[in-house]
């Protein structure tokens, strides 16, 4: 069943804004970001490293966080507009019955964190200490020069559920695919800042975060990117892609960093505004759904994803599964 | 002196939406923004041609006007977010004593007309026909492949009075060139869909519409839009660039249509959300605020613009020319 | 054992030059040609279509034959710089007990027809009809805008003596693929015209013809090239790549036209002119030999391939096999 | 006057091959052609800096010399295929009448060191100490990621006499201008290893280097290259581009480095090999010999150029000059 967005949401969530992961290697992990993927360096403790992408004026998008032998994804965070709004936000999860506290987080301001209808850990935050755009230091580029954290992918046992939720808080359905012929939801792309999506939920054993996604300028920083993979030995760790997404249009790259994280370089979302704009449904029989073109994904990107801590993981309500490669390649 | 952008505007104002261009020549200009620009033509009438961007999901971004000996620059539009929305923004500009008029436009909702307080030509809406998106009819592209509107530059005698009209409805200000040392403006990049800007404005004879811009995808595919230009016989009409603006990071190329009205394809804006994101600030006699590399522009694409029908253009009240071209060769 | 080159060869060999192939429905083929590999039509017949890349000054290199319900490879071409080379060329095949026939061939100048060493059905010519050169015509470009024929690709059973047969005609080798630790061929890169190769031996059942290739300009290039084979319904025949080969250093994609012989796209090969440049060498086993990143190709890749007509298939001398995608994923 | 190329040659010429530029300050000519450039520095002594390209396995093809307050250029370098060639070389130039001399050569075989008909100072080499080739250190790519040293341009009095100099050598005509409606040399463009040109002489002031040319992968390299200038502060240094150049069809980029020699980076030349193929003749008064779209060249594009030592520089016999910029500005 399709999700209503109410015209005037709880309070004003504006966009992806960062994700926190456990590593075990803290070195390893940066080394990886910063030299495989391309990101940059805003500050490193003894124990966390805080990166952002080439445009970003934020401090960081993403915090990598020394976690022993248990790497984990910790929390998915977005932007609320304004400091009254992560007060809207508070009393509205409180009168939802869903639990939330206030937390002090380096560089970030107010910030309030709590699961969503489905599990997700989720950190709220109004703002965050300046960093300045490195998008004209373009002797500094590296790799695929992402420029800005995109969205996020979650996979869940309930995307109904999920769904309904983050609705519930103003996000749009852009696009979303459905059991063949109904509208019973096997995944949905779910928009806030205006283009495609901010957080997508699919259906499979949750809550686990399939990947968080940056943009890269074009195609060519994208093959470039799985080149400096290539050359710095991570060719393997290039899980799927380079392809073409027929949901949202992006051409992808996903890559697993040294604890398996698994993150998406891509390009070429579109703009998603205008109230009358209608999602997109594919069956989830469709392999154009997933890819315009080659070959389809392998279990390994399919059924892979980071746990969170102390997170039950639940099977999934709906079965339904899309063709991978391995079911492909025994066909043909 | 910078303007103030209200946290809750009067109306909701979401986009820039689409131009309307007169013309002397409909199928010659059709031709133009089809083949040399490479836009969608969605509908053609015996008086109009309606186009739009490849991923755009509205009837018309650009439509084309026969205007028998006088191409004029007609209407500037804007997107509300609802019929509620233009219903209020008819009360703000009664409040303030500004005459606007409800008017019937094909293929639009309730459409409101009004001169802005610099007199540029203005039209908003809240809805529009829908049109299939092309972003993945690859088959289809030709030339720059433009995938949507972006935003509008006018000139303008009064900067400051033309930004703090748009500041008061919404519009906040990303950056801007200042007369050295102060805050003198003489030209505001304004945004309000949440990547650079929408609506530009600069010093000069005004109002005037410099250009229109549409994104495309990438770095090669404005280099293909220059080849095709060049390859159709419109060389000469490439006015400027291909080149990096300091201000906006642009990678942009300017091409002037038949009746000299002036298109700017671009690729790569940044996304400008948070509220605490800082207005940049350029002294307008630093050239990098314009050109990154190679050389300034001319005094033709300083100097030329679209005026719009009956509308008086006066002097600038404010004297300061950033170097042309032909200053530049002189020195040099 | 690496074959030698004679620095004066018995005549002069300059560079792949067509390909002939035996379709089953003329129409379709072309139709596959233009609009998904992009290339132009010089010309058509009612039993064969002439094909060229756009910046070719010959009136073909691609022929598409009328084969009634045997696709076949035909013919697989080069060139010699002038006619006194086709006779030198006739004299040396005949000194060395090769039977050879000149045959008249349209658009062709004296055309000569052997098969090589190994079976493979061979044309030389030292002229060709002149055509214009298209490279400038950009607005004619579509799907990845191949440029030119670069080489060819034959599966035989007998590696080295295809080697030797080609290295003393002239060719020289600038990559092979050896089984591991020795020099016992498995794979042999042969160049004539300067860059990495014109004709490349693959271990396996043959004589078979496993591809031929066109360079495009670049890799977005490339990657609209996989847009538009999707966009026109023949995603599912790319059957590799995106990816780079370790070997010559293409980026590259491979597509199977309606008869499912196969075509290459790639990008950015490296000069290979100085008598001092050593051939590289790389382990059967390597998996960055074929691939710097990403998955290995599946065995539809590596052992479909297009049989000469008449022209008996053998099973490979050496049992050396390359590990395929379905290899690797049942592995990991 | 078109040149008639021998078919046998007296000797293998094989292709441009390295230049040699006496600079003011070694270490801020090295940093620019490492930085901005992007070249891989293979050594450096106290007196030289030697550099490459990255596909490059050659030990240079660029060589910075230490010269004091006289920055020249010093060298323009091409291969011949053998020892024996260069042997060959010397009895023909003796028997022409031109002096020659063996020079020893760090890092080059045996080397021959001679005045072109116009006075050009050119050195032969049959063999270079090997470097390993970069092209698949993808990480390390920089700025333009210049691959190889594909031609130069000299600027000359007399552009008959230098034509048919060389195509006594071997070259061969691929593309010329003419003034209008004659065969009166202006320009001449003469290939030798296969693609549209080694060597390219212009009429004007000479002899004078003009500039020297590497190949780059793509057009996204191209414009990096420009970013990149920019970023690292040498906008200004662009003096012409990006543009297309109608003769050799090359996506064009020109910088002049810290003592003003230039530089160009450019993609996509043609295939130039059959004997067959004519070369393609512009009118000197055509701007689309120069530039397919856009502005033309300034006048310091035009005639500024860097003299050999101790070489006087002769006014041109032919009075004939395209339109600069400057000419073109005051048009229009």
């Amino acid at each position: 069943m399709l999700p209503t967005t109410p015209l005037t949401p709880p309070f004003a969530l504006t966009r992806a804004s960062h994700v926190v992961l456990g590593v075990r290697d803290l070195g390893r992990s940066r080394d990886f970001y910063r030299d495989v993927i391309g990101l940059v360096v805003t500050e490193e403790t003894g124990s966390a490293v805080y990166l952002r992408g080439l445009e970003e004026a934020a401090h960081h998008s993403l915090v990598l966080m020394a976690a022993g032998d248990a790497p984990r994804a910790l929390q998915v965070g977005f932007r609320v507009r304004t400091p009254d709004d992560l007060d809207r936000a508070e009393r509205h999860l409180a009168a939802a019955g869903i639990e939330a506290q206030r937390v002090d987080v380096a560089h970030q301001g107010p910030t309030l964190r709590f699961r969503d209808g489905v599990g997700t850990h989720i950190e709220l935050t109004a703002s965050m200490d300046l960093a300045d755009r490195r998008m004209q230091a373009y002797h500094e580029f590296r790799a695929g020069a992402p420029q800005r954290l995109d969205h996020f992918q979650v996979v869940t046992h309930d995307v109904q559920t999920a769904t309904d939720f983050w609705a519930a808080l103003g996000m749009r359905l852009s696009e979303y695919t459905a059991r063949d012929g109904t509208d019973e939801l096997w995944g949905t792309w779910m928009a806030v800042k205006g283009n495609t999506h901010d957080l997508v939920f699919t259906n499979g054993r949750g809550p686990r975060l399939h990947h968080f996604a940056y943009t890269v300028p074009d195609a060519t920083a994208l093959i470039h990117a799985a080149d400096v993979a290539g050359s710095l030995g991570f060719g393997n760790e290039i899980d799927r892609g380079p392809g073409r997404h027929g949901i949202s249009n992006a051409l992808f790259l996903y890559l697993r960093d040294p604890d398996q994280h698994r993150v998406e370089l891509f390009t070429t979302h579109y703009q998603f505004i205008d109230l009358e704009d209608q999602p997109i449904r594919w069956d989830v029989s469709d392999p154009r759904r997933a890819q315009l073109w080659g070959l389809p994904a392998s279990a390994r990107w399919f059924f892979e994803a980071s746990e969170f801590p102390d997170e039950p993981v639940r099977e999934p309500l709906m079965t339904a599964t899309p063709a991978t490669l391995e079911d492909y390649l025994a066909i043909h």
